[in-house]
């Protein structure tokens, strides 16, 4: 997968002329590495007398967050992958009606997963930010401003892949999905906007 | 090197208990994300018929483009072992006054390096975010979302980056020197939220 690769070769590859991986899988890296800082923010925390009245809520935040990781370092294979079967489906046969039903019948359904699965990212780290809010103000004080990359990786996340929700979207002909994915993706973009400010705001005041 | 491990390796390394790499190696790290998004971009643009007119400028820009992710690849280490030779200065001997005077110089002298690293790549970050901006309105218009990632990113570096100035800044006696970091630092992060901000949207008018 993408994530075994080392972070020289990924980026390299990112660089050349092939589409992917592309914006979509930098946004679930992103969450990774959202999820990675906030997790360091909370192992610092723990075991610091000063900080023991939040010692189990960073314990928790630390066994939630190592699986989330994991599961958007998958993502980061999933949106290339998606973006790969939608530019399959162009290339079905359109020379009898019916090759021309099945091809458009096949080319919307994989727009749709590809603006399904960062969807998915955007709702996952979107889900975090809370959290992240929670380690940069009651954690270790000395990792605040990681905490602070942490949000900003996040709404990178959010925001990038609702970019590649919305590309996809232009393309989809069920207006009921168009309009559900829209909707969603208008809130989750203004919270996640709203929530990263707000934490940037404060540690600026201290700062 | 750092972007010698694997991103997983790389990621799990971020989360544990040590506080480097953190947000300062990360926010190089998107630097250097960025700079691949943008020079995806151009190369899908070159050799296009559409996109003729920018063809020499897109192959001017992916010489260019290239070389700086190395350079900020680097600062991904450079980063961290800045902030380690501040944790070695602290650990000097202090027990007699020449020990004690050293050491306060050691530690002032490591924690302005510790400043001027970060500002070095929120330097070099801010100063592509207007190639960014052209390969993403001149560019090959399928991959606008992807240079749109490319400038949030680049966002994450500059800004990640003037934190970790700041919270060095604020623990230097020199004021010259923290005066005229503090007025660079406050300009690049006006001027790179704007930067920023104008290319998201733009591209959401369209999307």
């Amino acid at each position: 997968m993408l994530a075994d690769l080392t972070i020289k070769e990924f980026l390299a590859k990112t660089a050349g002329s092939d589409p992917v991986p592309g914006g979509g899988s930098i946004s679930a890296l992103n969450g990774a590495i959202a999820l990675a800082l906030a997790e360091m923010v909370a192992n610092l925390t723990v075991g610091k007398k000063k900080y023991a009245e939040v010692e189990n809520d960073m314990l928790a935040i630390t066994a939630k967050t190592a699986p989330l990781r994991q599961r958007l370092i998958e993502y980061i294979d999933k949106d290339s992958e998606a973006y790969d079967r939608v530019f399959a489906a162009f290339k079905l046969p359109k020379e009898t009606d019916e090759q021309m039903a099945v091809r458009s019948q096949t080319i919307q359904e994989a727009t749709k997963d590809a603006a399904r699965i960062p969807m998915m990212v955007a709702e996952e780290v979107f889900g975090v930010m809370d959290t992240i809010a929670y380690v940069a103000e009651k954690g270790n004080q000395n990792a605040v401003t990681d905490a602070c990359v942490a949000m900003m990786a996040a709404r990178t996340a959010v925001l990038g892949a609702l970019l590649n929700v919305r590309i996809n979207l232009s393309s989809i002909k069920d207006e009921i999905f168009v309009r559900e994915m829209t909707e969603r993706a208008d809130t989750l973009e203004k919270q996640s906007i709203e929530k990263e400010q707000l934490l940037l705001n404060k540690v600026k005041e201290i700062l």
